[in-house]
């Protein structure tokens, strides 16, 4: 077994905790340092196990990051506990290899419009910038797990309509580069559960290998996306508690997939997530602190979950 | 053909607007008869057909559908509309019959508890009036449709978890007493796709007749869940413009599918539906107006259409 099937283990679903890193992209206020290691404590309490928890980016720019190294020590102390950290260019390898994150999360756009205006290079340069990162991770001691993420892989804001079979031709790519994880990315909200589970099964039949489903409830679509890609046959799935995490290109939008919805989902499909709930949902009480003015979304947090009796009506 | 066939076309979505019966059930303000009027004028502008518009039930206890008889006829008047209203007892059945309505709705319970609990009648009793309803049915000259609702068809508020096979005898028994449509509701969003889907799947291939599915989205599943009920091949699926209608059970939470965000979803899984979205995201404005307290919920609302851009990524 490869180091990769430890951290996901196959046949069982691993839920990911982005609101550290995607769910503060846009926020206005950032939680402390503290706060954000309350946040994972207690997400980890309630059963949480990975947690991306921020990206190697100029602090300058993103100085919600800046805290990212003493959070991977944050993780890095809990037993059993999975961080992942998102890099964009060559610097920002160099220190996630040195930070010693277990996981390092690299970017390719779907569309050449979109790499171009986001990052001002071509999908082939970024796919480069993965090979380069898999032969570092080789090199290195502790040989952190690498995952490429296809973003705008469902819908482009730029470009529009996304053509699967390119996307498809990435993920390739990626794996064929050394990847040991994809990701596919409905950046922007624009996919419903049909696109989502055909590029799902059609990536997950291609690979073999772990594929991950990031996806943006921006249009109402993120819970029926998230049960297409597992009917699929993804087993990694990312949320953010709260939902928390707005969308650049729709103001006002809701953010990612609200994680404590997304575990009831898989539990009502049959899939144990490990995670207890009533404990995630109470975690939003430190959100709701640290940022007062940002709006947190989701369902379980208003209605609580279904009365638990156990007789079947007769 | 039958009429119902006519009605609710086989292969062919039917969504119909349940926000002016269900979504007012709780409401503290009650939109006027103009309002109203504007709503259902407003929304079949937009190309929806199907309104359930009130009930038959004392207009001292629900006052707000005091004006069922002119919705009535204000659906009767627009080409291609089709009207639905609520019955609980014979009184009801009576007023329905002489109103003319296209449609009549007799609710039994999934199980005994709810049933006493609610109705003060056994399930068998409840059938028993659904036959009475199909034989005045018979002797009508307009022969309106009759729809048996099966409420807490997912999960009971009161007995927890409902065994699916008892869900399927009394579907088999409304449409021996000759029911035109079964609908299976999930009153109070207790269920996951999984199990949608399932008991979906297990009425449509028993009956042959038309199922319904109405959902709510008290846990945030409403949208994932009406995927499962179409891809389990239900074509008839109730909504609420702006998720109107909250939930006695669950304080605060949301009410019915989003109407608007459930057309997003029928449209990406390639069921036309016939109706503009932007012009029926427009008609959320008159709720706002009539009722001014009333959270309205949904994405596409929010966040817009997807960017329409029909060409390709290269």
């Amino acid at each position: 077994m490869t180091r990769v099937h430890e951290i996901y283990p196959d046949g069982r679903v691993s839920l990911r905790e982005v609101g550290l890193r995607d769910g503060l992209q846009l926020v206005k206020t950032f939680p402390s340092t503290v706060a954000k290691r309350r946040w994972i404590g207690d997400e980890y309490a309630a059963g949480v196990r990975h947690f991306e928890i921020g990206s190697f980016l100029p602090a300058s720019t993103f100085p919600q990051f800046a805290d990212v190294r003493e959070l991977v020590r944050t993780v890095a102390e809990l037993p059993g506990a999975h961080g992942i950290a998102l890099v964009l260019n060559e610097r920002g390898v160099n220190e996630a290899l040195a930070s010693g994150v277990a996981e390092i999360a690299s970017v390719v756009s779907a569309t050449e419009e979109h790499s171009q205006a986001n990052a001002k290079r071509s999908r082939e340069e970024a796919i480069a910038n993965i090979r380069r990162l898999c032969e570092w991770r080789d090199a290195s001691a502790h040989r952190p797990i690498v995952h490429a993420a296809i973003s705008m892989a469902l819908g482009c804001s730029i470009a529009g309509p996304v053509d699967p079979l390119e996307v498809i031709r990435i993920a390739e790519k990626c794996f064929a580069a050394g990847a040991d994880v994809v990701g596919i990315a409905d950046t922007v909200g624009y996919a419903g559960p049909k696109q989502v589970g055909a590029l799902t099964e059609a990536i997950v039949k291609m690979s073999g290998h772990p594929v991950c489903v990031h996806l943006h409830d921006t249009r109402g679509m993120g819970i029926a996306n998230a049960s297409a890609a597992l009917d699929a046959g993804a087993r990694i799935l990312d949320g953010s508690l709260g939902g928390l995490g707005g969308c650049p290109f729709a103001p006002g939008a809701t953010g990612n997939v609200v994680f404590e919805d997304l575990v009831f989902l898989c539990e009502s499909k049959g899939f144990a997530t490990g995670i207890d709930i009533e404990k995630l949902v109470a975690v939003r009480a430190i959100l709701r602190e640290a940022m007062p003015g940002e709006p947190l979304y989701g369902s379980l947090a208003r209605a609580g979950l279904p009365a638990c009796k156990t007789s079947v009506a007769a």
